[in-house]
């Protein structure tokens, strides 16, 4: 028997000291065949490893709360922060395969070609932002596995155990559905690791580990600054804001008379969504007081409170910053059947903090390509996404934030920033001219609506979202 | 109909801005009977509290997962941080009811007794610590609540919510369930909302929210500050650290044949744990470079990683010190079948915080109390619970720090913080005396260990967690 090398277990540690330091997050994916000794492999790593900063992630069997998400939901909300480490024994693979031979879940419509998608777009963004991904595949001949379930059936306390092990390994086909995986072209590598006997396949995990992070280590004190630049032209054309204000205006009679009718079907929409567990996201974003809470507060009026959730943006946490910048948003997914509002956004990424340079160049451009990946991993969960800008001239921001200013009620409402925030005004509507241009999709479409008459721009949004919702109802 | 003040809606949004900004916590719960009127008051309210800091959440019947975690599990879990609201519509009351008349749990055992008293605790610790909490019971009558039910069955998409309603109210018997906690003494008193119609029961519970917040506010700011104070006499007599620490000793030879049969029938009873679906929580505190970690190691080495986890505790961040000083360790709570280590714990209340002054006299004499009921909610919910002081004398503990220094391959491990400590070695002897003194119950004992051998220290404490799950399986 090998023995495990101490000196690599004290370099893995230092190491990890290090990343954690320098604030990297790190994911060890752990895959591998029933009874191919990972348990005992990760439990080993599990102990290398500081457990200030370590969590260990098991994958278990999807539970019916599991399906009402999108498929990569407990991923996202298990996230590392910058400098923690994340041990994911079985991983999204391994959940892939369960999905794919469970049974239990014959009756969810799961198209596996999107999933197996989604799984890369995530490593990929993941690896983008800075998180360090190191996916190992635990191999054991049919010996040795033979040998220690044999090993467990022996001993009455942990018969059960080996009769799991046999169960699992008849039922899902797990190496068959890996093959794809560990042979498919990817950005983020297998190390394939030949579980013989446990020092040996400790020391080739250490190895590996220990390698991966000096490259990385070695790499980032080499980097150079990443380039902020947030690239305005100031000389975009804004076909967008060109409403005619004066039209776009609905008379308070009117308002009144439309209103109650649009919220009492907003109602029954939200209990028809619930039936069929369909959930709703509604995306706000828009000028300073252009009337984003007002105009959710008209749809929210008659709905179920139970049902739905209102997520409002502001500046991060400082939990919030050393996350990929999607987390804070992911974590907040309805779950099927139940509506959550977004009163600003992951559109943040590509407009405040490319504006105020938040983000480097290269993070704020390659945000719009996340963006649509994940609104497409939202949809791929059957989500209905209805975005809104809501728009106003400036000349209406100027009266809407003096009349803030005068009113002892509404004083609260205006900021310092928003004076700021209208100094850059026409970076605004450049960040949202880009931002509308590349994301807008016809699975998640940008409603643009001319916020300069509340009652219009109101009575607009809940039109259009009832509207998505019953193309979606007639047909599912 | 009454029209809803607008006047009172402001003066809601404005003492919650208010408690916001001071950072008060405050919890909202609205109780009821189906189709009490609750649904539409509840939303009004949400609407109108700024939905940046306010959540909502709705208590569901309990499913699978909830029912291996302590009884008030979720509630921790989704506790607010200091200036947030939550809006509990349903709550523990009615998740005690639904444990009671639900007759999915009729295989679980519950003391309803020992949950109430639970609940009790839970409400006044949380109060001791800054909490607000406002309770309305929203009770209609029996023609109110006909009429609509009777205007949802007319709407064809609405029938089957009239249905669930009817289902409801004639299964769960809620009203004469919460007559007892509408009667009970209490330190958080209940208002009753008589619900006629909508705007009349609005004025009510906002009037009510800002009487309660006015009253606060008062009492904050004519507060006098929390006297800091150690209350040191030094002058105790240290029963637990008279060890003859030359006799708490293991050979290497006797204890290199002794480790691995304990170690396998550690991993047999992680097994037997998980079977029979008992959790296990394992508690260590002690003087610096005791040994704590190496110890624990040795209880890990042949587990099974997937079913236990170390909490390692750090100071705390931002998020956990804005919150109650249990809630990062209750959160971290693990689940029926599983095993919880907790490298420190909730005893730095009554350590740490006591000696460095980071809590009151007040907030650690009464902490005492507090974690002892902690513990107790957790044994009520099934948990074995061992405890761990790791003493050494201060010599040895020189020695170790010596040694941490001039080895290349511990030197992390020693900070400057270990060297301040030290300086308070007999401040923190006494703390300790007096934590073992008042914390140590039946059902959560304390085991003082003689650390300055380590092999012994391992041994000894592998047996102690043996012998108190040994004793746990015989009897179930």
């Amino acid at each position: 028997m090998v023995e495990t090398d101490e000196l690599l277990e004290n370099r893995v540690g230092e190491m990890t000291r290090k990343t954690n330091e320098m604030g990297i997050p790190l994911m060890i994916v752990i895959e591998g065949p029933p009874a191919s000794g990972k348990s005992r492999l990760s439990n080993a790593l599990y102990m290398a490893l500081d457990a200030k900063y370590t969590d260990f992630m098991a994958t278990r069997p999807p539970r019916d709360i599991d399906l009402r998400y999108p498929f990569l939901q407990r991923y996202w909300n298990h996230l590392p922060k910058n400098g923690d480490i994340n041990i994911h024994f079985r991983s999204w693979y391994a959940q892939y395969i369960e999905y794919k031979t469970n049974t239990v879940l014959d009756n969810v419509r799961v198209d596996y070609e999107e999933i197996k998608q989604d799984m890369d777009r995530f490593e990929q963004t993941l690896i983008d932002n800075g998180y360090e991904i190191i996916k190992f595949y635990v191999h054991t001949t049919e010996a040795v596995r033979d040998k220690h379930i044999e090993k467990l059936r022996a001993n009455p306390v942990l018969k059960w155990k080996a009769e799991e092990f046999a169960e699992r390994l008849d039922k899902i086909d797990y190496e068959n559905e890996m093959e794809q995986f560990l042979k498919a072209p990817t950005g983020c590598p297998w190390t394939v690791i030949d579980f013989e006997e446990k020092g040996g396949a400790i020391n080739t995990l250490y190895r590996t580990i220990i390698e991966r992070l000096e490259k990385r280590v070695e790499a980032e004190e080499s980097a150079e600054a990443s380039k902020i630049d947030g690239a305005f032209t100031n000389s975009y054309e804004s076909e967008f804001f060109n409403f005619d204000f004066e039209k776009e205006k609905i008379k308070k009679k009117e308002y009144k008379e439309i209103l109650p009718d649009l919220q009492s079907r907003m109602r029954e929409i939200q209990f028809q969504l619930y039936e069929k567990k369909i959930p709703l996201v509604i995306v706000y974003e828009g000028m300073d007081a252009a009337g984003k809470g007002g105009n959710i507060k008209r749809i929210r009026e008659s709905l179920d409170p139970t049902g739905y959730t209102v997520n409002a943006t502001g500046a991060p946490t400082d939990i919030e910053l050393a996350h990929h910048y999607l987390w804070r948003f992911a974590i907040n997914t309805p779950r099927s059947g139940h509506i959550g509002f977004f009163d600003r956004s992951w559109y943040g990424r590509v407009l405040v903090e490319r504006i105020e340079g938040f983000a480097s160049k290269k993070e704020w451009t390659q945000a719009y390509d996340e963006i649509n990946d994940f609104e497409k991993s939202l949809y791929n969960s059957g989500a209905i996404i209805v975005k809104f800008f809501l728009s106003l001239d400036k000349d209406e921001q100027l009266e809407r934030f003096t009349d803030r200013q005068e009113d002892e009620d509404k004083q609260w409402k205006l900021t310092d920033e928003d004076w700021r925030n209208r100094e850059k005004w026409d970076l605004y509507v450049e960040a949202s001219e880009d931002m509308v241009r590349e994301t807008s999709t016809a699975r998640a479409p940008w409603h643009i609506i001319a916020g300069n008459d509340k009652r219009y721009a109101r009575i607009t949004a809940l039109r259009k979202v009832i509207e998505a919702c019953e193309a979606r109802l007639g047909n599912s």
